[in-house]
């Protein structure tokens, strides 16, 4: 892998090395209906199950671990939720403080759960600019270190490491499906995977509503939503960044493009035949799976991993549940 | 082990062998939230995740492995829906009929399920009695052999596979917890445990609202719920019986008997925090854990396996969801 990008194949592995015992190794479940249903082997790499409900906890963990060793620091970010979690947990197991920076409009449960773990929050306005400008002061005013939730290098190390899972879980694998918001897991994974099996292929999941990526892609050049995206995926609300664009121009295959119908389709097929409460984010693999987009360019693809990547639903508010 | 019981470890070894490579091997999942709260380091078994979304495919397989060579049959049971998804499925596996007897109010994703295996269902009242002599008539109607939800002893043996890789998973299990309905599973389970390690606890749960096994151990005596019984716990409304009773007898250290709102408790619990979709029944485990009643009777027990049984749940008549 050339030094273009952020990070390199070794940058993953040494990831995982840093976070290897601290975390869970995630289970790859398997169905014969939706199996039957995609018309291919789906195996879902189950981060939904990893420690505070996402994979988040891998870039983040990688993160603390990366920061200097001299002073204790306090560390800063802006997240939606996942990754606002997930750092305050590697800050508590570090012994450090973290300040959340959280749009107003999270999920209560989200909210709730970065609280549990001792971290502080700080809301902000539910756009990119809001949330950029509140962390960076927040940074000023604590004497902390940002952690980007998805364009931080050791971030985007850290949750490379799924694909290193993977790929020791199921060989025989011949594609990823990965959901894109910042796209911190995607060019992760994308990374670890070429670089280790360079025939694999990677698809990104977008929704339709927070089609940056897709748009990106189409353009040749780094195309941010211009307007705060409105879609149940709540956890890809945001745009891909400086970091992350230049890995997924040149190295993912494709963007699938999901509507809120088939995202929510996807989730409670996943309820029902897989009995994995994931989030709505998490459908968004599936879906692209079963897209008419999907069958043009996946052809004779048989062993697809579909990353599951989180939980984190607030059922009290999903009246969508039962329409 | 004596004879004085339906099954042995060996008929548990036996049919761990008979349906290796047909069902998952289902994983392990922890949380630091539910060790915190329950005080105690836990060990899910995630049976949600087998086949057919229970444990039941075990015992069902087996028992269809376990029929007469010699020419097809067809198989009939009784069941309020996840053995009758296992038989049917089994049955599909070997190619031969099955016939499902299943209570009018059962679930309709339940009764669903099982004709999606290729099962022909049979509709009887939501009563031990009428259960028993539909089957009996649909046994004599088509010449099929009766498999039994839980009485029949290589079911039952197959239900204990859960307990070899569970010992094998987590050598360090120092007690387990298993729903009880009709006490397959426990029975199964608490033959091999006992078996291959004597000083392992066997702790059952049940629904105070169908508590026969509580009252059976403390009468000394087979006690059957002589009313149906109502609970949100679907797939444990029937009996201990003649095969599971002794085993129970004279094996199960304690039951533990759970109110409808420590069940729901524990299954939003195992929802929010595990982010796996148990169906209420799963939910006994956990509840039977977090008891005041347990705390009594586990001492300084660390290392507690808890069986998480099934997900087949209709989340569209799940109210109580919202309470």
């Amino acid at each position: 892998m050339s030094a273009k990008y952020c990070i390199t194949l070794k940058d993953v592995q040494d990831a995982q090395a840093n976070i290897q015992g601290l975390i869970h190794t995630t289970p790859i479940i398997t169905s014969s209906s939706l199996n039957a249903l995609a018309g291919r082997k789906l195996f879902f790499k189950c981060e939904l199950l990893q420690k505070t409900g996402s994979f988040k906890i891998r870039g983040a963990l990688n993160a603390v671990k990366n920061l200097p060793a001299n002073e204790p620091v306090a560390v800063v970010t802006h997240s939606s939720g996942n990754h606002g979690q997930a750092l305050a947990l590697a800050a508590q197991m570090r012994g450090i403080p973290a300040h959340v920076v959280v749009p107003r409009t999270a999920a209560s449960c989200k909210k709730a759960a970065i609280s549990a773990y001792g971290a502080q929050i700080i809301e902000c306005e539910p756009n990119d600019k809001s949330r950029t400008e509140v962390a960076a002061q927040t940074v000023n005013d604590v004497g902390g270190i940002l952690v980007h939730p998805n364009q931080d290098p050791a971030v985007i190390a850290g949750q490379g490491t799924i694909a290193l899972e993977v790929l020791q879980q199921v060989p025989e694998i011949e594609a990823l499906v990965v959901p894109v918001g910042g796209g911190g897991m995607l060019a992760g994974i994308t990374i670890a995977a070429k670089a280790i099996k360079p025939e694999v292929k990677i698809f990104a999941a977008e929704p339709l509503n927070a089609d940056d990526c897709y748009r990106s892609k189409i353009n040749g050049q780094l195309t941010p939503n211009l307007k705060p995206p409105t879609t149940i995926a709540d956890s890809v609300k945001t745009s891909i960044g400086p970091n992350t664009w230049p890995i997924i121009r040149d190295l993912v295959d494709d963007v699938l493009v999901i509507s809120e119908e088939e995202i929510k389709a996807a989730t409670r097929l996943v309820w029902e035949r897989l009995k994995l409460l994931i989030e709505p984010t998490a459908g968004l693999g599936l879906a692209a799976v079963l897209t008419t987009h999907f069958q043009e360019v996946a052809g004779n693809i048989q062993n697809i991993g579909v990353v599951l990547c989180g939980g984190n639903i607030d059922l009290a508010s999903a009246e969508w549940l039962h329409e």
